[in-house]
């Protein structure tokens, strides 16, 4: 049985806790919180705190804090030589106290709170600096059912920034074709089959083997029509660079 | 039941004879297309031909051809008076033969030649001149065990141009992850159940609310990381110019 100490009450924390709860090989030892208020409603199910002076011993400590918190809070525990993970994409490992064992233990997904999501699915990206380390966070990912990937701080920082295209820069994408069928009067639910086939192709294929359409066979008719259709010059200059993209990306140019 | 003649040979056309062929309360009576080659290895699941004068009569003739052929196929076609629907997105209802019923049956959806899909999953836009032709169309749908969605040329030409955004241009983001992670050795599994839960996500609630992300909470000091992080020049201009668009949906500038 792998004890955790849970530290933080955001959309992360939020997700761990459920998550940690299911797993049969991790009993969360303690919940801590700056402020009661948040995980109050989970006393029942777990020994919760406000004092850091009162945390328990445990296997490893996850830091799901705010990444300007993460020095902070590590810097401010009160013991030393413990496993402490943060859950972080961007912040450096170097950024736990020295005094500690340090870690980092990152599931990369988009949480929703209050959304159901199957943890199961997540991957996570582990990191420490003493080999010692890697078994507890190797267990605490199989304990929760997950992929885990071996990951340093250089390319933890690259796969946030490749998440914001994939979820954030996507999202958007799909935000403008709403706009753009709205304006038309156009049901948004006929795109969303294709939605999902777009982003379940690549589960499968590259990228690369999955493009279609028309910059990809520099179908010039077509793109012409296209960016005399769009009435919004912020999409006509998102078409464009996407469309040259595209092109580039297949030697069309 | 419904008789149906299929013309043409291309990638739609044979997904929606393998969708015809499944459905109970379709028959289909013949196979055109002008080089029996394509369409030779299935002669023993349905009469083909590749002679225009030897079409047979049928409830609705489907030219699955490309774009550019719709008009003079159209016009080549030997009687009158028959429901004609072409398949495409782009093209107008009016460049089908005036001598013809004319209709569109244009599935929306990504095909790639080879890959199963299931098409009760397709969603269906139909259009058609005369009313009497509606319910051929929608019988047809149906048959597929599909959705349909009454919409008219200038409804479809826009959600064409909806789908290369969120089609062919999502691709294309996920296409510069792929090339961004590749860069420092991370594997591009790690990236794909964040694209499905991305594309999940807006089944249920609009690209609006599904936002997150620093452009949404305008995180000056991530934003600008991100931006030092990237290396090639092209990926940097997408990266601003989305992080500008998603700024100015959610009111950030």
């Amino acid at each position: 049985m792998l004890s955790v100490v849970l530290i933080g009450a955001g959309n992360v924390a939020s997700h761990l806790f459920n998550a940690f709860k299911k797993s049969e090989s991790i009993a969360i030892s303690q919940w801590f919180n700056r402020s009661l208020d948040a995980i109050t409603p989970y006393k029942n199910e777990v020994e919760i705190t406000d004092d850091l002076t009162a945390l328990k011993e445990a296997d490893i400590y996850i830091l799901a804090v705010s990444d300007d918190s993460i020095a902070d809070v590590s810097d401010a525990l009160p013991f030393n030589n413990r496993l402490v993970a943060h859950t972080s994409g961007s912040v450096s490992i170097h950024q736990l106290s020295k005094k500690l064992k340090r870690g980092v233990f990152y599931p990369l997904q988009t949480f929703t709170k209050g959304a159901e999501l199957d943890f199961r699915e997540v991957p996570i990206c582990i990191e420490c600096l003493e080999k010692e380390n890697l078994q507890t966070l190797k267990s605490l990912s199989e304990g929760l059912g997950c992929k885990f990937y071996k990951i340093n701080t250089e390319q933890r920082q690259t796969l946030h920034l490749s998440a914001v295209y994939v979820n954030n820069f996507v999202n958007q994408l799909y935000r403008i074709a709403h706009e753009i069928s709205d304006a038309k009067n156009i049901n948004f639910d006929i795109l969303k089959p294709l939605i999902m086939e777009t982003a379940r192709k690549v589960q499968e294929m590259s990228p690369y083997m999955a493009q279609t359409g028309p910059a990809k066979r520099n179908d010039k008719k077509t793109i012409k029509r296209h960016l005399k259709q769009i009435e919004n010059e912020e999409h006509k200059v998102i078409y464009e660079l996407l469309t040259n993209s595209i092109k580039k990306t297949h030697g069309q140019r």
